[in-house]
């Protein structure tokens, strides 16, 4: 079986270290992708560090993959050799249940093959993400990637860009659209490019002032410091969307106040503890709390093309693949504006 | 000013007893009903017993009310001497807030008058309600309520009707969804009735295998005991919508794990106490979590034309007004199938 070289993680208290795994045989539907960078995601340490229960080692992490494509199988009918790529958190699906009918391959009931710390369809081989020099993916599993696009900064769409705009789609964002987003990471900050591009008027929600400078030139028209309660007050019933991308505790009823009227606030993190939600915080203004798992394959494609429109790419931070390390330890600290990228080159 | 004959909670801790009430003169645009029969509703059981704060004596509850219109003032156009009418939770609104001009008055910005317990528009004369001989209402707020209805039984649409009728129509139950009701009182029957009558798929939740039949008899199709843990693995990522009628603290993640993708939970209940909600139960499945209260003037019209179309009312228990202190105390046991209605002659 052909290999390739990788940066994996072998136990769940080790660092990261060059490795080599195995990537099959190009099938006939098969792209076969030469990795230029990969995008690091929060929930690339909460698996390595097996945060989420049922890590399993050798990992590869890695879902915000980018490339060129260099070999095809003989059936593959929508990439050629030289093409771009990508490849995000989905690798297969069972493509035949009610959610891939609909193209939510992400909800697939037979359950999808995560491109890392998963298996293929068999429900036995492993996965291996993007820390790698090369992947094999189904062309129904691979993304085009517009050339006008900077190609490191390109890498975090496939992630963080699919799962701030899938929500902006499906509660319809557009033109005026009162948008709030809430906390400026890796997540807020596409959040405030992809809803201010849409049309949106978007407020970014943070507990630090020193966001506010960052917030504005990324795309917001509106700063909301969240540590101080008059905020509340002075945004009481403003908002039809809140993208809320924060993973650590906090007041779910607080923020459902800003919602107006059919308002819906959107979870896209996943704080330690289930959060204590009011009844009347919903039933007062017939308010919707929801959440949102990245995107569909079709979505993230039109994302793509709708990023390549805009000139939307990620702010980054683009290091060698030997600093991951330490680049983990930095976002735990929010030490990243707003997203590191690995250059699979320095493999 | 007229006066009118009423039930009337004196204070929070004695007991409702005969007492006069002003009504107001006739306006141009007033219709004056003889009230026949009103419901009673737990929200009155709350506001005698000022467990809701903010309370204020002497109060008539009741806003379950119809009768018959015995005078109309000069600009009336809707209604004439001797028809059937309604009045329902609100007796005026601001009619210019965005709220107002969606037809949805029960979320005016300006607040909406209740039918007691509150205030006219002019935040200062206070309300009431149906516990009385006769009440006066801009023709904007009063119902048609149709004769092909037992007048009686019709009673309880004003509230627990439209309560229940708003989100199944909001989240677009019609031929074949699958419709979970929550509970079985007051709201729940109506809930099976209305979601029947619409062409759902009915199931009745309920703690209690003994009202399996009864919820079978109103139109419910399956049955799944919550008291058994068995039934949320039976009957996971089955239904479309889950109205939600309990007001005792329960698990929301359970019930949100029945729900199929894109589903939504509606709570029209209040627990004493915020229930606790994980981000993974709503991520999942891009489920929903909202609520619902009562609904606008037209749409309560729109329920009252549907119940007469398909002939549905209420189950009652008929009661002299005379019985209603204990009439509370029954409901507080859940002792009545499904509505006291009070028989407004033996005031």
């Amino acid at each position: 079986m052909p290999t390739a070289k990788a940066f994996a993680a072998l136990s769940r208290t080790t660092p990261l270290v060059a490795h080599e795994i195995p990537r099959r045989e190009t099938g006939p539907k098969d792209v076969v992708i030469d990795i230029h960078y990969c995008g690091v995601c929060h929930s690339d340490i909460h698996q390595v560090r097996d945060e989420w229960g049922r890590s399993v080692y050798p990992m590869v992490p890695g879902h915000e993959i980018v490339g060129r494509v260099i070999e095809v199988g003989p059936e593959v009918k929508g990439f050629k050799v030289g093409d771009l790529a990508g490849v995000g958190c989905l690798v297969d699906s069972c493509r035949t249940c009610p959610s891939c009918a609909r193209h939510l391959e992400q909800f697939c009931v037979a359950g999808c093959a995560w491109s890392y710390n998963s298996t293929e369809m068999d429900k036995a081989t492993p996965t291996y993400g993007g820390y790698s020099s090369r992947i094999v993916v189904d062309e129904a599993f691979t993304l085009k990637v517009s050339p006008k696009l900077d190609l490191a900064a390109a890498a975090p769409l496939l992630c963080a860009g699919i799962t701030t705009y899938s929500p902006l789609r499906h509660w319809k964002v557009g033109q005026g659209t009162k948008v709030g987003v809430v906390g400026l990471g890796g997540l807020g900050h596409m959040a405030v490019k992809l809803a201010a591009a849409m049309g949106a008027e978007v407020t970014m929600l943070s507990t630090s002032a020193a966001k506010e400078a960052d917030a504005r030139r990324l795309g917001a028209t509106g700063f909301g410091l969240t540590s101080d309660k008059e905020t509340f007050k002075r945004l009481a019933g403003h908002f039809d969307v809140l993208i809320d991308t924060i993973s650590a505790p906090h007041d779910l009823n607080a923020y459902l106040g800003l919602l107006r009227l059919d308002g819906a606030m959107v979870l896209l993190g996943v704080p330690p503890e289930p959060a204590k939600v009011g009844a009347l915080s919903l039933i007062g203004g017939r308010k919707v709390l929801t959440g949102s798992l990245i995107g569909g394959i079709r979505e993230t494609q039109e994302m793509l093309d709708f990023c390549a429109e805009h000139g939307i790419v990620s702010d980054i931070e683009l290091i060698p693949v030997q600093q991951v390390n330490e680049a983990y330890e930095r976002m735990l600290k929010s030490d990243v504006r707003y997203r590191f990228v690995l250059d699979m080159k320095t493999l």
